[in-house]
């Protein structure tokens, strides 16, 4: 990271939010803003919005005092000034701007995804619009890892981390219990796009090693041929192992597990499921296979297990949070934080800045090249980074005997 | 623990199996039992049988070498044997004994719950009767802490811990989601047992910290009960993190979730719940009080998180393991290893053995006095040599102004 010459004093009030769901890492960002807002000799006037979009909307500043001691937050999960998920309309934009004019913050940074990224660039607009001067930078922050422009999001390394180990431990338990449970369908975060998923397969080393079939997104999930996958593996070593994306479409893109309820196949009735996709495969596979098969859904703990956080992760977080206070002191707006891989083995990496239009609303699919033949393990050389090492276990009888 | 004056010569060969449900631990008891073995100068024969109780009766019998290098069996969860569960039949017990005359084996460990004692005691009681001379050690192992005789079991420190610290995160995540979703329902394991729900509470401080209700198999639920406090708490601070046993009952004895298919609460058809208690609660929750409400199954990483494992329980497992070879070569038979804590701080412990009639077939419940009033700070307290410390986190708005 550069260093810039000098500390420039802040024209008026800065306000900071933390928007969508949070991350285990969001607050390690929110410290790094805060951090270095302490250290402009000025003692800047600085706001916290509490509740994310619907919180601005509604006008909920707290004043925080910047620079004062906020290390804990390095460890915390959840969003300090709480989040929460509100379409904005054109007039709660107009509400946002009106709010900060009342406060007279010059200065906004909004930590999220995409969808807050489009927000940034609607309030920097909608201000320019009314004539008040504002400066904006998107800080990123996803679990789903699906903004363009950057290497990888903050918050989605941790997660990646967690659906790795979480699977590894997983299926060596299965692999025990293959007399009496033969499948087990797991469900991961990751909204439309594969990238938690396809880490699942990160401590896969042997072709035989679960997770045995992962389905994502990007890839129009087929029924029949999940279950002639699911016979074929059980037949040969016992159990499987299959990893899914909460997000999974069929060929005509439409969601699976809705189609799922919708078509009568959850249950007899039509009645509402009570799971997501994993646990209609999961139904589908016992009754069309005859196989003993749970459904485990990983759950909020993707987004929030403070003890697997990636050190990459939280060292990140907060740089990008920290850059972004340094871009408002120095007068730059329009932008999100990126991060830029410079170099693999040692990592190495650097930030940067990127124009909100380029991010604002777009989803980044899980890349093509991974989904290739043969493309899980340049998927696993861009994980190494973020997953540290598992415990040298494998499941193997033989080297008991 | 004492140290033998000398190592005897075993008098035949020995076998041992994992039994039931898997753990974090459960083969570091595998790698005890086999080092101690392997320190037995007469290189003794030593079996493994595959597949739990159905692997016994089948004969799946397969050679093992003492005091090979398996340190390896220390990180990896799930039964490196295979374990699985069957209900043992008389013809299945004389099976089991013939397989074992066939062997020549005339020392038998099995590493599990209080069933898997009670199949111990029936198999050594079966070869007095055939007048085969055998020698039977249980090893205690279960993550339901459901075992008499014995302070705690090898495998719930490790899931326990996995507990608290999942629902900590959980609550902060949720703290900072207030203004999306309300309430969460935890389900956590443990049969018929509460101490791995009680467990949930390890990290509350204050009285408004999660988790806010506890609802365990011992005391009977009442739902209008629960539906009063979630909504108090929710008006008070605006969230509500409930944990929940999978095993719960009403005031009749009947399993909660059962019960609430079978009234077709669950869906208005009478279909299958795809959930269970946590996920009945939770809908019940959601319609009743018109919070949103979200159902979380901790699942099967409760038992095999590798990840979170107490290095006390690693230690533990590993000595019962170990404890148990060393009973078998002294003679001794018709025992379960159990563990005597001597000390609280620090945590003091000691290895013992106790008949299995004691412990065959008898469900622990959670200890009373830990669930009168005030008795949580007593549970934390015992619970303390096992969590290790947690990131030194709260959930305090006013901290940042």
């Amino acid at each position: 990271m550069k260093e810039r010459a000098g500390k420039r004093a802040l024209a008026g009030a800065v306000a900071i939010a933390q928007v969508g769901g949070p991350t285990a890492v969001i607050n390690s960002s929110l410290h790094g803003f805060l951090r270095e807002l302490g250290q402009h000799g000025s003692e800047p006037v600085v706001y916290g919005i509490q509740g994310g979009m619907s919180g601005f909307a509604e006008g909920r500043f707290v004043r925080l005092a910047a620079g004062s001691r906020t290390d804990w937050l390095r460890s915390m999960p959840g969003a300090a000034l709480e989040a929460g998920r509100k379409a904005l309309t054109e007039a709660d934009v107009e509400q946002c701007v009106r709010h900060l004019m009342a406060h007279d913050i010059r200065y906004v940074s909004l930590i999220g995804g995409n969808g807050t990224m489009w927000a940034c660039s609607r309030i920097y607009r909608k201000a320019l619009e009314m004539g008040y001067e504002l400066h904006v930078v998107g800080i990123p922050k996803t679990v789903d890892n699906d903004i363009m422009e950057t290497d990888h999001t903050p918050g989605f390394p941790s997660a990646a981390r967690f659906v790795a180990h979480a699977v590894r431990d997983l299926a060596a338990d299965l692999s025990s219990m293959r007399n009496f449970e033969q499948v087990r369908v797991i469900e991961t975060m990751g909204r439309n796009v594969g990238w938690l998923t396809a880490a699942a397969a990160y401590f896969r080393e042997r072709s035989d090693d679960a997770p045995h079939a992962l389905y994502v997104p990007e890839q129009a999930f087929r029924m029949e041929e999940m279950l002639r996958r699911v016979a074929d593996v059980q037949r040969e070593i016992g159990y499987c192992i299959v990893v899914v994306s909460e997000g999974l479409k069929d060929e005509r893109g439409e969601p699976i597990a809705a189609s799922g309820i919708m078509n009568g196949k959850v249950n007899g009735q039509g009645g509402k499921a009570l799971g997501g996709v994993g646990s209609y495969l999961a139904s589908t596979i016992g009754a069309e296979l005859g196989l003993a098969c749970r459904y485990e859904n990983l759950g909020i703990l993707q987004r929030c297990a403070s003890f697997l956080v990636s050190d990459t992760d939280r060292e990140e977080a907060e740089a990008v949070g920290q850059h972004a206070a340094r871009l408002l002191a120095d007068g730059v707006t329009g932008v999100m934080v990126c991060i830029r891989r410079t170099g693999d083995r040692p990592y190495r990496w650097e930030l940067g800045q990127v124009p909100l239009e380029r991010v604002a609303g777009i989803e980044r699919a899980l890349d093509p090249a991974y989904l290739a033949d043969g493309g899980m393990d340049a998927y696993r050389e861009w994980l190494q980074p973020f997953m540290g090492s598992g415990a040298p276990y494998r499941i193997l009888f033989e080297q008991i005997g």
